[in-house]
């Protein structure tokens, strides 16, 4: 049975690999006739979509599944229709492949450039959500990517719905269907059988839980892109402005604290701490947080339990918070290199001086001034959409676009140049 | 041993790592000055290191190695020279930390841009030539990240001895010495150990054998850049400039036979074949070449041995040549996408419309016309000087300068902005 998973994996990674050969020399109207027939198919195929979705619905209810997983999990009208103007949205962003980067002359004459080019084959590994299908094959597609789809099992009919659908609408283009694949087993033997085809694929973007990703970090030959966690600060410095301090905490916390740009700690320097702690603390309340505060906060504040070590550096990813006073700017970079995640974090801050040594000495994928974390997200900063976030520094450092999805290769024009 | 040597690696790794947080922020004037102390150490105790040298040239003589690996192991006044210059060098270079790659404004006022950091701590695997040792220091130091070196056993103690000198000279200046560290064993399992450093280490960079890189990528969680080898192709198209064809395939192929970027094939179309084919063997073959032909080459031109199936993609790293006559342009291009190991190709060619269909068409790291496959190299190339070179497409993807040992971070300058 082992051997039949990893056998036919191979074959549909080398018809991937084909395809994506195919797809990467593709003009970028092709490429976009193609999205656009997809989205169309999508809302044609609405019904069927969600007759199978239904099947997974069903096996969700009788194992019990939570409400949320659930809420995940179903394909509802309006799931479908962003799915499809998702789609719309990637055929409009401009294709990155082919771009020349930057040219240069040498002093023999050679004049060389990096060109743009896709990357080959993307293995995606994600759990739930089975939009994720059509989103993940539409970046891929438009940044010239064979892509294989691992969801989790409890979206399996769903998933597959999602790719025959897809599949009806390429083969009424130019672009081969088979640059699309989703793994048609359940069996989690499937991801080692993935991650062992590393003359196929390129590329391996993990989605998540922090075991999922670890056990495909560890079971990987091929590149991994990856994050295992969200761990944002906010440092309010010495002099802020109490009042856009406080909005940017409560955005960064309350706004969506499921995601890993939520905030998790705010540091806050001791000169600012007896006047904003107090009415910070009381709006947080207010809102539903629950406070988890050092000694100092919880002399100044009401309703704040005490924090153990372990809150410092936690994900909560809930309506909790970590509050430390700290003496000074220089504790709080030490805070955020000792605690942080290398996600997001933001100061706010009036002083010029500070706000750019925050920006230079906190090498986070994404550092900001006087914004809330929310903002580090690929739709926010302008990439267009995002495919994952890193948080290692190989290839992408953040937010993951379709740039993200492509390398550069060295064009040399030459007229006979020869080495002396 | 193999828990001392795990935990004495692990302490270095620690040790680097946070010499590499001081260093990510030292200005560029003092990794300058660092580097030519560098340079002016290693010329002034040339004598210590020829002395060290010296206990590992003994053992190689007793161990009988090869003239050639002794030759590339001994440290004579040219190399050391050579090392201090490459540091003097290196010390002129720009210094690509802090450079705002780009930036833009969203529609909500945020002014989001990119800035160039190191990648932190670079792990160093190699072969032999002890030089490699004070290059890749220099490389690291001034793209601000920390590295440990592991050198081949046979060069340890000139390895030992360049540290040495190079600690010294950073003693005298603001960088910590600990930024460069060598690994103080000779035992394989210390390359094991450094690879399970995944907390310190960031990126590894093995260069030497195929048998050595299969080793690194199969026992590394960390991320490795690496090329397995070079199989480099000279395309001559249907009405090239012969002479110029004659004088880049000669150059491509003898110019260091050795080497990476030298051509193994060279593929010849067949309207020009009739011409061009005869003369260029007999050039060949006065340049000591041996030809290893289809079987049309074998019918057009004397001297020239049948090529068997092992020969198309072949890295023979000698004065040893594969020629096909091939029938036409696309059929040049499967070969290439066939064969090819996606380092250097290059096209002969008048024709402007197959110039840039094979610059669009050959993905492979580097793709030239009109220009020897020689050039594909770091320093020849502009980008300074090269730590190594990437077949891989993550990241890297061809020579790799200073450039290549930064990733970018967002930087995200705000007035109070908060997610709606």
């Amino acid at each position: 049975m082992i051997m039949d998973i990893d056998r036919s994996i191979k074959d549909l990674a080398v018809k991937v690999k084909a395809a994506a050969q195919v797809l990467a020399g593709a003009p970028t109207s092709e490429k976009n006739k193609a999205l656009l027939a997809m989205a169309a198919y999508l809302r044609k195929q609405s019904g069927f979509l969600q007759e199978q979705n239904r099947l997974d619905l069903d096996q969700a209810l009788t194992a019990g599944l939570s409400p949320a997983m659930i809420d995940r999990l179903t394909l509802s009208d309006k799931v479908i229709e962003g799915m499809a103007t998702g789609l719309e949205e990637v055929a409009a962003f401009p294709d990155p492949v082919g771009e020349i980067v930057r040219m240069w002359r040498r002093p023999n004459q050679l004049q060389i450039g990096k060109m743009r080019i896709p990357l080959g084959v993307v293995g995606m590994i994600y759990e739930s959500r089975p939009n994720v299908t059509a989103d993940a094959a539409g970046l891929c597609l438009k940044s010239g990517n064979g892509v294989i789809l691992r969801g989790g099992s409890e979206a399996f009919h769903s998933n597959m719905a999602v790719l025959k659908v897809l599949h009806e609408a390429l083969k009424t283009t130019a672009i081969p269907a088979s640059v699309v694949q989703v793994v048609p087993f359940t069996e989690r033997q499937a991801i080692n059988s993935l991650l062992a085809c590393e003359d196929q694929i390129d590329l391996i973007i993990p989605r998540g839980g922090e075991g999922l990703i670890r056990f495909v970090v560890e079971h990987s030959r091929i590149p991994v892109i990856k994050h295992y966690k969200g761990v944002c600060h906010v440092y309010v410095d010495s002099g802020a402005d109490e009042e856009m301090a406080r909005n940017i905490v409560i955005n960064a916390k309350t706004h969506r604290p499921g995601v890993c740009n939520a905030a998790e700690t705010v540091l806050i320097h001791q000169d600012i701490a007896t006047s904003f702690l107090p009415q910070l603390v009381a709006a947080l309340n207010a809102a539903g947080v629950e406070i988890r505060g050092c000694a100092k906060t919880c002399a100044l504040a009401d309703a704040v339990i005490p924090a153990t070590d372990a809150d410092w550096g936690a994900e909560f990813l809930d309506l909790i918070l970590a509050i430390k006073v700290v003496d000074d700017f220089d504790a709080a970079v030490s805070h955020i290199v000792k605690y942080g995640s290398d996600h997001t974090e933001t100061i706010v801050t009036c002083d010029y001086q500070r706000a750019q040594e925050f920006l230079r000495r906190i090498n986070s994928s994404v550092v900001m001034v006087n914004a809330s974390t929310r903002f580090s997200d690929g739709g926010q900063m302008g990439l267009g959409a995002e495919i994952g976030i890193s948080t290692t520094k190989l290839h992408a450092y953040g937010p993951m676009g379709l740039e993200g999805l492509t390398t550069t290769k060295y064009i040399v024009y030459g007229d006979g140049q020869i080495r002396e």
